[in-house]
């Protein structure tokens, strides 16, 4: 049952990438931007000038870019307006809409056909075998949209060929590629990354680009390619309580990260930090169970030193690995301070 | 067609109650919360301390409070959770709900039985006429909860005796009552009001505390009295998207408006602007069409005069109102500068 | 409370036009249908020869047909199929969909626009009207499909012209038309009627041929008319739990109503009971109190005559009308029994 | 895409179970029924009857039933009305719900978590880890409703203890049992079988009994223990289009069926035609590959077999095996002609 109980951090978190506030720069965008009269509901001047900036990036003007307070909502909103009632969505059974938002794409009435991913990622023969499996019309629902997250609920990320190829399977199809992007910074500014964020836009229909896990205190930026498509797309923000009054609050926060790189410097940070974790670990001898691609560390460690960790850390013990072993998870963000770094990592080399 | 077109303001407005920043104080709070690490999901320091301080208003402890990012995410989310299925809603054709939220209601499954408003407001005779003309079972809906508002959106509101009316039809009829605050400060501050915040509580099952109308930058607060329903309501929040990662943006804000009577101080603050227009205008021999209780002015002004107004406010022209007139709508907030509301006013005076 | 008591009908009845079994040529039809194996879903050879007499009877062979089990089914999944999220039914706001069908429409997330017939009717007027009210995008639901009946949930039915002139207000503000045709069959039969079968496909978007109200156990065929929206139907009656596995029940039925005229044939004698019920009443000098146009008759009866009525007849008591009256409802079928028809008009005769 | 193209029989049928009409007696007792006048939408005698007969198989006088088109509405319905938003149902990978009702369950909002059957089955253990993979709440849909079915989707059966063991579980947990009795005839009166009706009803919380799949034109009725679901349990089949107006074309049929034991009678006819396919084929030296527990075989034989047996029989061929063989599906119902199993055992054993 879901508690209200509030849990004070007792020592520095590992845990999540949304612990900390904004960064200062946002939150500095924030207090300049509250002196005005602005129009309501996305339409004031710092959506417009976010959007603006983001197209700079994207490198193309006739897309539309929507606002939106959440992941849960990026991605709810984004299928709903997908999708017809008969079809579906094909994605990994680790992928974030299966596991972590509450059943809110079926809540919005589709079903969500789950496939074994690999290192997280889906590919295309995945999809042809799902595509293979729900042939029975009109007793099955119809595969329409591929769900897919990069970085990964893992940690991992797509190649530009790892990505085409889905796109081309998705085209072969006639299924719509949607890619959730609450990690796309440390995606693509990671050093396995061979992608832009225009390659993204070329390589999907729809994605959002993730605030809220990389500096912001709120909002995710969604980007709709299809005109007919993006020409409604406001009617599902709206619908879903997603549009807020004052835009500005998420307006301003993504001006401010896109006016020039920040976006990506603050989610470059991110990657150090774990980097240096991940480094750091296997050098004192442990297991680092899966590439540290991004912001995510997963570590084998004996039980005896995690418990001394959980005195100064916080973290989440992923699952249990032998009958002595624990893998952890550690999570960086630009925020992470490199002194907490180096006392977590200087601690596993200590322990014997 | 929605259209991602700026309007710059080009003067000064009154045309809503969401045109503002955050209160300076509200800033001030946000930026303090901002340099540590909280628990994600509404489970930091911030909202819970939120929550304390509206509880002591509340003058009852055992109360579920969940705070969420806009109006129509507080109205879908409280009317989904409490109904099954079949279930409907009966609220006034002008009810927020029925004209402003893009079907919001009917897109978690519910009916909306539309009956028409007294000033804006329910009465126990329309509710009981609403009973009346669905008791046709399984074929029609079953009618379960009242949705009302206050202020309502017409800016009247309900006294003591009214809500206490209408809750006991309800209590009879075993309906849910749901109080829709968005402008539940205007109303409580308002100088016609009987009724206190716990009196709210009272006489109603569900109600939220609206803050993007009074100072927030976003943010609402339900509160939900049932036992029951509240210890399942984060389900419902999380599900419709509005579950935000860092609590902290709005908790904080519901902090300082709660720590002492700031809430209800700026509320007076917008009322008191909202009359002397109200007055001003009444002043110069012009109608006032709805009484001016809380914080919008109705206003049957000639065309040409309109007109004037135009080249230096922004306002909705609400309907036309003869030959030669139209009834004009003037939105104030804690925020309204004397100085232009003393402008219009001599304007309006200057007409001739 | 809905309860499973049976109500044994005490005597003649003029309730409804479903209190009948099935007209015996299509008991035969399905008694003659039933030896055979046969593909199940619709894919049977009497479904194939339903459609293939309806699309004669259609005089258009490209058209979708699909049978489905009842009309709340018909009317939720044509509208389901036809709607997006955001989109909205314009509807009477006397419409089966609106008053009897448990809120069907909106539990497929659709909200209903609301508007007052003319004599059970919409008009062009009222539907550029409810555009006008609805233009507040995004925060207002898009009016897309309008719904109406013929016959009316009165007993009114549509001309030519008047049918005309509302699918022109809809292609020229791209709305869907939509037509109810429970009672199609009296409608189409009614003296005052202009129209045929293929006049309707010309003047709708989709349509459905009544069969329970019209010699049929269960059944009515959905006329699609769109490609594309036709190649997807069978999913939602799918997904609906409307397709059933023995289509043949259905399709031996309508195979028999469309072999030559049969379906019209039973509803002209439905009409022909109505309008002998009707000027019986009314030569008693009673008012009957909406042109009997098809097989609904409305008359205002004294309160003493009507006690005396029920001691013989089942039928609905609709509405008080002044103070010693009230308007009683009649129905009749194919079925009537003419000598029923008869000692009723003879009572109503007999009364002083 | 579904196409509209009738395929004829070309030779007899082992397709599946609904490929006949009614049972003679069925037929009979609907064409009885048809001169009177009845009371609509499940009120009328019939429908009053087949519930009386019911309740004496169950021994218990107290429980809802109600009658309805198809098994997909059967489970829609049953499974809508029972959860609130967020909660979800676990079910088999391979349950009906996931792989042949077209995201009907998803489609009122629901989520489905898949887990791994044994032989078709579900088992406490399987329960067990599907609720400590879904603990995470509110982040993830909570765990309410076990679907299973009886028989399986390929023909097997739980025993008395097996059920025993998962409501069990499902007690401890707060969970509702819900069966799917498509074929709960032949699974009762399998040779495997140690239950009756009544233990199902205790054993369960809700659950169907197929009426479509053994002996019924249409039609399966749902059985509803629990008082206020089932006192609400009618608005839900009207508003999911599944109401009947001529409740008596399923009530007569089902009234036939419980007078005595025909039901149960029409199933052994089904069992005995499995078994005598099933022991003829592994007389010849070819594996069946699953128990021939009720009415569905499943045989592993070699390509060139099939192919001459496909001259003259309908069936599926379920999946390939190996490089020379693939496995059929064969099923059988009480319509199933006797010197047809023989005439295919024949051709079994003739091949070399």
């Amino acid at each position: 049952m879901p508690s209200q109980t509030t849990t004070r951090m007792p020592s520095y978190s590992f845990m999540d990438d949304y612990s900390e506030g904004a960064h200062p720069a946002l939150l500095k965008a924030l207090v300049s931007s509250n002196a005005t009269q602005e129009t309501g509901y996305g339409n004031d001047t710092y959506c417009e000038l976010a959007r603006q900036r983001i197209r700079r990036h994207l490198g193309r003007d006739n897309v539309g870019i929507f606002f939106v307070p959440s992941g849960t909502s990026a991605n709810a909103i984004s299928i709903a307006a997908c999708l017809r009632p008969h079809e579906a969505v094909i994605a990994a059974s680790s992928g974030h809409i299966v596991t972590r938002e509450t059943g809110a794409v079926e809540a919005s009435g589709h079903k969500i056909i789950n496939v074994a991913p690999h290192q997280g990622k889906l590919t295309p023969m995945v999809i042809e075998r799902a595509l293979k499996d729900n042939w029975h019309f009109p007793h099955m629902a119809k595969p329409r949209l591929v769900y897919i997250s990069n970085a990964t609920e893992i940690g991992t990320i797509y190649t530009r060929d790892e990505l085409a190829a889905i796109k081309q399977v998705c085209e072969q199809n006639e299924l719509i590629l949607f890619l959730d992007g609450a990690r796309i910074g440390t995606a693509l500014a990671s050093k396995a990354n061979d992608m832009t964020l225009s390659d993204v836009l070329e390589l999907t229909d729809i994605f959002w680009i993730g605030g809220t896990k990389n500096g912001a205190l709120l909002g995710e930026a969604v980007v709709v390619k299809e005109p007919r498509l993006a020409s409604e797309f406001e009617f599902y923000v709206k619908q879903h309580g997603s549009l807020l009054a004052k835009g500005r609050v998420i307006g301003a926060q993504f001006a401010e990260l896109f006016a020039e790189d920040l976006y990506f410097e603050l989610a470059r940070q991110a990657n150090v930090a774990a980097e240096t974790l991940s480094r750091g670990i296997a050098a004192a001898g442990f297991t680092v169970s899966a590439a540290t691609e991004t912001n995510q560390v997963f570590a084998a460690l004996p039980l005896g030193l995690i418990k001394v960790l959980q005195d100064h850390f916080t973290f989440y013990v992923w699952e249990r690995y032998g009958d002595d072993e624990a893998v952890i998870r550690l999570l960086t963000t630009w925020a992470t301070d490199s002194e907490q770094v180096d006392r977590f990592v200087e601690m596993v080399h200590q322990w014997k």
